[in-house]
Order: structure tokens, then C-alpha cells, then sequence
């Protein structure tokens, strides 16, 4: 993967490597299709200065990152949306963990979880597997610090599985390409927006055909 | 998973528990069909002193450790063996690490990179797939540090890869079941032996049709 923003505005190269931080933070860093990374996977931003403006204020330069984190985001779910064989487009919030790294380890580990991709291959509101992929990625965490809505339907309410109607949900997931999951704990503020692909037999195919 | 192993032998409590972690850490501590594990994944050892015994000498304490060894190897590998959908059972090896801890992550990477199953299951000898999840666990490394074998033949040395007979060796991952990775590092002598499966399009349909 190779990404290249491009602005003609006058920044310095420190304020280009913050710039470009933050937005890689929140969107690239963000996303994966099942946890494979590659040596070449790089992302520049370019400011050639061209606009030849005074120095930015902190309202313009707000206003910069926020289109460069627009670019970034966009780009970044380019990636999960064209993902090998993938049925599925699928966010994660993790809410209301003690720490962004806690929320983004989560949202990892349910992200690249083969059991909990499959299960949303199939459609299929399996609250066991995305708990249990929290469970053991080494954040501490207890049953009841936990609650879990799929497309909004809260399934899993502090540690137990809650009554509702499983097969409209399930039909939601199957009518519907984009999937959201949602993990709230009780432990903090902090929270990570993710996003990934599941897990299809095409994926398989094209992955166990292509040689290189 | 639930594994009980049994013995009649006169064990105190200190020498059950420490038993049990020597042979755990080299066998269900070592296998990995996609990373996800489960609460209840558990091994019992349970020792009821009907030998009545004298007090274990070291010579057969040693004996005793292996046999639990042996069995515990045995129950791990057969869940292997027995992952969904799995058309290989692979052994890696990774030797020359600076710490056990470092080669157990190195393993655990290759083994649940599902580019790197995906890979095994076309009978694809992918060295790229290999080093790339080696290069991005963590563990510091640098390409000219590893060579890699598959099959026993060497097919990437030193950070490049080797001149060999590809669709001999393909074959040969076409006709066995069973594949062995080898990593070799330069870094220091500990070493992890690690079991895995591919991943199969059946594996996908199993997990993705069955429901809880």
C-alpha cells in the first residue's frame, strides 16, 4: 500500500510529520483486513507550498488537518471496502476503555479475530466470539465491564446475553453490506473507531491461487 | 477445550503444578489454529499418589516429566490434526532467537497469518508471506538476519531469496499433509517448536454456517 496527499499549502516539515501523524492515527492505523502488514505499506504528505500564504493560524491550520484527516479516513476505508473476497464492511467502536491504546488493542484483536469475521460472513449476531476476542488480548477486562450492540441492537448488557429478536438482526446483516459493532466498557473515556473486512471461502480461493 | 491427564504417581502439589507448566509451555502453549482461544480452555494434571511411592529421585522425575511431556504433546498436536477444515498440519521452528519470548511471537505470527495459511493451503512455498509476518510481530528484525526452509529446503537466505526447484517443492507440500517451516535468526541460541493448520474455504464454511 502506497498513499500520497498532496496540499499546496506552506507548512513546515514539522507541521507536515504532525499533520500527517494525526490523520494516520485515526484512519490507517485504524484499519485492518486480517492483520497482515507489508515492509512497503507508506503513506506521504506533500506540501509544496505552492498557496505561498503567511504562516497558519491555529484556525486555518484546524481546518487543514481536518481536511487532511478527511483525505486519510477516506482513503484508509478504500481499503477495507475493496478487501480480498469481503462481503462485509465492517466499524468497531470500543468505548469507554482507560486508554486509547486498551480501546485500539481491542478493536484489533476483534478486527483480526478469523471466528468473528466468519460469524459476520454468516450473518450471524455471535456475541460469544467478540467477547471472548476482547477477552484475550491482554487488556484486563471482566464479563461485566462489558456491552455489546451489533447495528445497534444491544445483544450482551454487563456480561450476559440479552433477549431480542435475533432473526431480524441477523436478516439486517444480510441485507446490508456495512456491519457496526459496538464494545462499550466500563473502565474510562477512551474510545477507537476501527474498521475491517470478514472473512469469505473467496478470500481463500484468492489468496491460496495467486503465487508470487 | 478440556484436557485431563492422569497418573497415579505420588506428586505433592508444588511438583503437579510445575510439571504441568513444563509440559503445557511446550505443547498446548504452542499451537495456534487461528489465535482464537476460549475461556474454558483448560489442562488438568491430576497425580492421586495410589503408586504409593517413596519420594521422586531426580532421575525418575525426569522420567515421569516426560511421559507427561509426551502425552500433553500428543493432546495438542491432535488438536491440530483435528482444526476445522485444515488440509496441513505445520510445524514451526524458530531458532536462533535472543529470548524463548521472542521466538514464541515470532511462531505465533507465521502461524496465525492467515496470508501465510492461505499460502500453505496452495501449496505455495511463499517466502515473502513468511518473513513479511515475521518482520511485523514486533521482535526487532532486520532481513538479513533470517534464512527460511520449508520442507528442508532452504528457499531464503540471508535477507534473499535462494535459486531452488520450485514446483518440486510445491509438489512435495501437494503430497504431504504435514509441512515444516523453519526460520533461522542470527540473533542468539533459544529456539520454539510451534504447531498450526491452514486455512481452508471448508474452514470458512464451518465457521461461518455454524451458529451458537
Amino acid at each position: 500500500m502506497l498513499g500520497v496527499i498532496m496540499t499546496d499549502a506552506a507548512l513546515s516539515p514539522d507541521e507536515t510529520d504532525s499533520m500527517l501523524r494525526h490523520a494516520v492515527n485515526r484512519s490507517f492505523n485504524c484499519i485492518s483486513v486480517e492483520g497482515h502488514t507489508s515492509t512497503s505499506d507508506t503513506v506521504f504528505l506533500l506540501a509544496n507550498g505552492a498557496a505561498e500564504h503567511e504562516p497558519l493560524y491555529d484556525a486555518s491550520r484546524s481546518a487543514l488537518q481536518s481536511a487532511v484527516d478527511d483525505v486519510a479516513m477516506e482513503m484508509a476505508q478504500a481499503i477495507i471496502r475493496d478487501a480480498e473476497g469481503a462481503d462485509h464492511f465492517v466499524t468497531i467502536d470500543v468505548c469507554g476503555a482507560r486508554s486509547r491504546d486498551d480501546a485500539h488493542t481491542i478493536a484489533k484483536a476483534v478486527a483480526d479475530g478469523p471466528l468473528v469475521k466468519t460469524a459476520i460472513t454468516g450473518n450471524d449476531p455471535n456475541w460469544g466470539r467478540i467477547v471472548s476476542a476482547a477477552g484475550y488480548c491482554g487488556v484486563e477486562l471482566k464479563e461485566e465491564d462489558v456491552s455489546l450492540w451489533i447495528n445497534d441492537v444491544l445483544i450482551y448488557e454487563s456480561g450476559a446475553p440479552t433477549e431480542y429478536d435475533e432473526p431480524a438482526l441477523s436478516q439486517s446483516m444480510r441485507d446490508n453490506r456495512d456491519v457496526s459493532i459496538r464494545l462499550q466498557l466500563t473502565h474510562g473515556n477512551e474510545s477507537v473507531r476501527f474498521w475491517t473486512s470478514d472473512l469469505t471461502a473467496e478470500y481463500v480461493r484468492l489468496n491460496s491461487e495467486y503465487t508470487t
